[in-house]
């Protein structure tokens, strides 16, 4: 896919890739995209993977399907936004403004179901892991519910068992129905007519990409080269000699702070995490999407969605526990939790650190 | 203090320490308990600093001079207890088995009131570090209860801030309380006359050593290296593997077990903090207790002292939170500090793995 020449002197970019690599990466992108969609179309279009339980009599295979449908048309989405991005300068501008906030919006909007669903389950696993079972199925918390002690169990220890079913029945309640509420949405637009603008687009963009007129010759590493750079400027900013030190105990500095957004900390981290996003893609867009991944920014990459996760996580516990009329022992049970969460931010932090000092961010 | 002999021919014992030392180590410590309490005596007796609330009248400098006195006491009693414990084939058996429970019950009597003091201390640190703020004194903790939300913040917010104050509050109490009742055992101990009797005990050690008569000449090492080897297997036994590898999360494992006793995971290492502390007695007896002190010995202590700490701090979190009727809020706040102590103890463990990798004990 990228232009190469084998004699160097016959061509003022021999040797380079240009941004004719980047025509064809966009065009495969969006053909990757078409090809998700007719795939959820197929599949019954249920928009992700429906609630089993809002959705009992849906076909799982399809819902399956469907969801793996709704992933590759977020995957190339993101692709196709993060390299208009950083080959900015080589696309019409003005095609170019105008669909980029319309692919942010449908990865986003597509990409809620699934985020709920994940942070449901890696809170219930928490708890189950934190009350020293790794057995307990996920049902087996909503069935505790209210179900007072455990026979056998005194009245002091029972209790705080009966809170961590309760904070899990709570939180599956609550993140369950903001599950519901974004698998609504998320069909909502894929059915909406700002979507099939979206896709028509999309679709023009699988035959004809919008180059600018130098752009086929354009060497394409200095603007990939910038984007490495605001990488590395980003992670220069973090904290990372304590992130290095294991036990900091920075995460959880602000875990029972007045502050409405008490984790403005995470932040710089969740940056990092999207700039990484768009060097990779980058270099995908350099040496082709097959090229081998380079596992240390894999693994970095990895640290930062597990930072981002336990983040969210937290979060919710904390929101949960803000619930009028919890008993005491649910609350107890959430504060737990959010504390496991934030460890987990930490402990990410420091994962992030590990692999990024074995990294070196070249030219990509 | 220790025999030691130019000439290695002319005895058979030559160039060892003998049972010699441990006589002199030994009368040295109670020597020193006994200065200890005639220094209690002269500060008021008031056995180990008052609780400033429970006696406001109560003189700092006595009070302060009456703790020191107080922590010297239990220095020596669990110096002698150790040392007879260690070289036990070596003192009248029957003398040796009459005292050791004797000078347990003091130390631990004594030692009390300074725990609950510590650990008080430790919570009240904890929930302003976790609240952001690293500034509040702790008598401001208990000013804001029942106070409400702070003017001008949102319920919702408020609420958690109301809760680490009201945490911290309860906590206050309740040690506090424990704090007073240990405190007044302390006093009833140090009039009883079980302890005049193990007072005149210590007298005549301090003159006279009940050694057997083989002991004057034996070898120390093979004793003080037995202290040593128990203490190798324990920390062998000890999960240091996993230890070593931070943000193991296996502290936390059973933060919301229904098991009445959560953390059995913890005793291994409470034992191996006695067993260090018993290498370290026979190490003085033989090298003398002037001796320079072993600065990775003095860290993997540390380390098991923090530990113990944590431990405790993290079931006096728990302990709290089942007290009835309390607000949700100050139960997710228990939460919090609980899982805070408890990676605490996570990190305590890391550190004295770090410091164990070090470290060798070889011949004491």
């Amino acid at each position: 896919m990228a232009q190469q020449h084998l004699d160097p002197t016959d061509h003022p970019t021999a040797g380079v890739t240009t941004g004719e690599a980047l025509g064809g990466y966009l065009r495969a992108q969006a053909t990757e995209f078409l090809r998700a969609l007719r795939l959820h179309r197929e599949s019954g279009g249920s928009g992700g993977g429906a609630p089993a339980r809002a959705y009992p009599g849906a076909g799982e295979g399809g819902a399956e399907e469907s969801g793996g449908a709704a992933r590759a048309l977020r995957r190339s989405a993101r692709r196709i936004s993060g390299s208009l991005h950083t080959f900015r300068p080589l696309l019409d501008t003005a095609w170019s403004e105008e669909i980029r906030p319309e692919l942010a919006w449908l990865s986003g909007t597509l990409g809620l179901e699934h985020a709920y669903e994940a942070r449901l389950e890696r809170l219930l696993l928490a708890l189950h892991r934190l009350s020293g079972s790794t057995a307990v199925p996920a049902q087996a918390v909503g069935a505790a519910v209210g179900g007072g002690p455990a026979p056998g169990a005194a009245p002091e220890r029972g209790n705080l068992t009966v809170g961590a079913a309760k904070a899990g029945a709570l939180l599956d309640r609550q993140l369950t129905l903001a599950r519901t509420r974004a698998h609504s949405t998320a069909l909502q637009a894929l059915g909406s007519s700002r979507f099939h603008a979206v896709a028509d687009k999309i679709a023009l963009l699988a035959s004809e990409v919008p180059l600018t007129p130098a752009a086929p010759t354009t060497d394409l590493r200095p603007l990939a080269g910038a984007a490495g750079e605001r990488l590395t400027d980003a992670v220069a900013a973090l904290p990372l000699v304590t992130a290095g030190h294991p036990y900091n105990a920075e995460a959880l500095v602000h875990g029972l702070s007045p502050d409405p957004s008490p984790h403005p900390q995470d932040t710089p981290w969740h940056q990092v995490r999207l700039l990484l996003r768009l060097h990779r893609y980058a270099r995908e867009v350099l040496h082709g999407p097959e090229s081998p991944v380079d596992v240390r920014l894999l693994a970095a990459g990895q640290a930062l969605d597990r930072h981002r996760d336990a983040s969210e996580a937290a979060g919710a516990a904390a929101q949960a526990a803000r619930t009028p009329r919890i008993a005491p022992a649910t609350a107890y049970a959430l504060g737990v939790l959010h504390a496991d969460q934030r460890h987990e931010v930490e402990a990410a932090r420091f994962a992030f650190q590990q692999s990024w000092q074995k990294q070196t961010v070249g030219a990509p």
